[in-house]
């Protein structure tokens, strides 16, 4: 009978520890943590030397070729003051000059969420992860590719908002086409705000945008709280190669003189924005990134400031970019030392593919990148979730499959504890040669808290899983994010808030007439 | 009109370079390299202190609680003479013996094939990718899953054999159930050796077989260079926890014996067949190699072995064995700084899933799989290409997948070159700020050799991805690997050798009634 009752304890425990976890998942949204705070290091894989050699290239590249402002005179005079050498909008940069303006940014800050519980850390050993951003396309099993809309904004951002393994509500998560450009920004920033609580990205596409997004983060955050604390940031992008914007420039200046957060990003397809060759590109991105988070310090020092990389390779057949390719893997690596040794925080890499479909290349190469990412140290990884397509599309199967990925990677940044109890020799003494450790008290002691739980792996028996319609994982994701959608509830919101918003909304739009490009 | 010439040079250059590229790829399988010489450090992610502890638990496993030899009294007795104390079957052994007797053991060795140009290096920097091991099934797209055969198990080999990426041959590609199982190892061995011309692994189910192995090599490779050289191994799993079975360490005393090599393996579930917890399932692992590995030394001192490792988690919904998960993955980082400390070349991980279809599940776990032995610095990587449904099925479809993976991951393993030509100095002079890379002579003198090229990912645009029928990863390795069988040509072999091959093996089969089980 002794065995039979061990048997039947051991089935009760784990029953109970299943109904445990079940209720776990269930609020899995409420006790994710806000961020991660990473417990394996960085990997680093080029010597002191090679990274010398690379930071020399990159201060060659300011010093001999240089850079453009173009259509942004503030920023170039800002630069001239602060002593770059100007010929036209064309600004040459001494050795050592950005990185002495770039001792005033901070290492690490927070981004402050409606939410207070899910604010963000940037920077040091901390992880965040955001969906994609930017896609003009939306996909989905049952549609295919279309324009995107506000409708699928809306959707992307409560199901950012429903994914436990997201810190952040991203930015411009599809284009919602169906919204005139010169407006679409406040429907997008409205969004983020109504729809969700964590953290988000501001406008770009305009001084005056970026200008709209920080004010709408005035009226849920009060003014003075936001002259103190970052709460919204923008993307931005240099026009590599080695061309600031003004849009761009206008962008960074409007979120560093609010004491707002930048992210500063090149975007370097090699053979065509960049060299061929890995090394190059880096260098290269490396300086065009100092000279735009160096804008930000000289608009406001102190102001919060992410480093920013974008590597990728081209399809040598076609001229296509590719994504999740070993190039740019290897690159961003030696991305994350060098922005370690600036001292700033880093955006690196993310769940980039060129599949059309959510299919096996579309998760070859979306893993291959996410844990470059990983790997490399980033602090804020932009693009965790949804991206087919070159990043042309933002896939609902996709977006939900990045997320569950994201999961695992919770775990995987958590490392392997050695303490006393994750040694268990007191599991092998119970055990013994031979035998199984499933009723093993250590076992039982463990059991709710160990494993990585998947949302969309199947791990059942062949037969188990030919019985359930031997479904691919494409059309489990299918069904998933349509029962997050069913269940969504929106955050609470302050009534007198929202209305705010709304007016402000209106007011800005009918100060406008719709523009369509 | 210098435009529009500089335009055709570039286009002709450009036509030129693909069909030069085209030509490498046609002939892939005999430029690539036997092995890769890695030149990106393993990654490190437990410090000094952690690993000590893990040591120390190991070893107090093996002092305290100790590991069964059942069924073979000869190696109970070559470790009663070396030191440790005998209970029965149940050996424990004083700290630091083991490490003692794995002084003799070589860091790195040639195992050499039937093509000398193929013979690999096992240790050190070096990496070999071998196709995955012992699926009782097989799989393809038009007739599902299925109990693999002889004809299946030939074109496993003739796959491996075209592949370029591809070092080794592997073992049991996939049982051969049309053959009786005491006979199958002649058919399999046969296989390699006729079939391709890369190194293999040899059977290990008996240790008869293990002999048939290794006189079946010494055929091919002559009596006295077999007595002097590895030209053959044996993958031989613990039976974990704790437990060596007498048939696997007769096969590792046979393949010593005869100076041939073994790969230790242990075979550990966490929750089953170890501890729930990592760092514990490591330091069994830890012990249950020691202990395989030093009895190749007892046996001969100096004989070629390998530390493997491999680690899974559980479904702790369903009970299933999982792969591809984050805890394996990291720990796997920790065996490699642990085999490091021990000097002996390792093997570890590969392309696991448990996916029962070539989709986004079994990329995502299969690369993050693959990558953490790419990362722990594995020297033999068995289980490279193939593998789907927890390791059940043989998939004509994920082996090609997964060997287009292995590509990248040369690529990958290259690491960042910093040289002046790849920092591109030049190309900033030349392009400047604004302009594209296309025609830079930096870009046209390197085009050639940049850029890792995929047969299987589409990177075309959408419109023509869906012109060519909008296909996903999957069908379009159905296409491969049937296209690449079609092409197959077997590599030339003395006839004199495969008469007298054909002629062991009728001998042998002659000698035995047909078992089935």
């Amino acid at each position: 009978m002794a065995s039979l009752d061990l048997a039947e304890s051991g089935a009760r425990a784990k029953r109970s520890a299943r109904e445990r976890r079940k209720e776990r998942r269930a609020t899995a949204s409420h006790s994710a943590p806000a961020y991660i705070t990473r417990q394996i290091p960085p990997y680093e894989i080029v010597g002191e030397e090679g990274l010398v050699r690379i930071e020399n290239a990159a201060d060659r590249i300011l010093a001999e070729v240089g850079i453009e402002f173009r259509g942004d005179d503030v920023a170039l005079e800002l630069f001239r003051k602060a002593g770059a050498k100007a010929d036209g909008v064309r600004c040459t940069f001494e050795p050592g000059m950005l990185r002495e303006i770039l001792k005033s940014a901070p290492r690490e800050f927070v981004q402050h969420a409606r939410n207070p519980a899910r604010s963000v850390r940037i920077g040091g050993p901390h992880v965040v992860f955001a969906p994609s951003y930017g896609s003009p396309f939306v996909m989905d099993l049952d549609q295919g590719r279309r324009y995107g809309t506000i409708e699928d904004f809306r959707n992307f951002v409560k199901l950012a908002y429903s994914a436990p393994w997201l810190h952040h509500s991203g930015g411009t998560v599809c284009e919602p086409t169906d919204v005139p450009v010169n407006k679409r920004h406040l429907d997008m920033v409205y969004a983020h705000l109504r729809y969700s609580d964590k953290p988000f990205l501001g406008s770009i596409t305009a001084p005056e945008r970026a200008e709209d997004s920080i004010d709408m983060a005035r009226i849920v955050f009060g003014r003075d709280f936001v002259e103190e604390n970052c709460v919204v940031m923008g993307n931005v992008n240099v026009n590599s190669p080695l061309v600031w914007d003004g849009t761009m420039t206008g962008a960074i200046r409007a979120y560093a003189a609010a004491n707002q957060g930048s992210v500063i990003v090149p975007f370097i397809l090699g053979g065509a924005m960049g060299p061929v060759t890995t090394a190059g590109a880096i260098a290269q991105s490396l300086a065009e990134t100092m000279v735009g988070c160096a804008l930000t310090q000289l608009v406001r020092p102190g102001a919060p400031v992410i480093f920013g990389n974008f590597l990728s390779s081209m399809a040598l057949r076609s001229g296509s970019p590719t994504f999740g390719t070993p190039e740019p893997a290897a690159g961003s690596l030696v991305v994350g030392q060098l922005a370690r040794r600036l001292g700033l925080p880093l955006r690196c890499a993310g769940s980039f593919t060129t599949s059309k479909l959510p299919d096996a290349q579309a998760m070859q190469e979306s893993v291959t990148s996410m844990l470059s990412a990983i790997h490399c140290g980033a602090n804020f990884l932009l693009h965790s979730a949804g991206f087919l397509d070159g990043l042309l599309s933002m896939s609902y199967e996709k977006f939900v499959m990045d997320v569950d990925y994201c999961g695992a990677l919770h775990t995987y940044l958590a490392g392997v504890p050695v303490d006393d109890n994750a040694l268990a020799l007191d599991a092998f003494s119970e055990v013994g040669p031979g035998n199984h450790f499933f009723g093993a008290s250590h076992t039982m002691r463990n059991y709710e808290t160990t494993f990585w739980d998947t949302e969309l792996s199947d791990n059942d028996p062949f037969e188990t899983w030919e019985e359930k319609g031997g479904l691919d994982m494409a059309t489990r994701a299918n069904a998933h994010w349509k029962k997050l959608l069913d269940a969504y509830e929106a955050p609470p919101i302050d009534p007198g808030v929202d209305e705010a918003l709304l007016d402000f909304m209106a007011r800005k739009k009918a100060e406008m007439p719709d523009a369509w490009y």
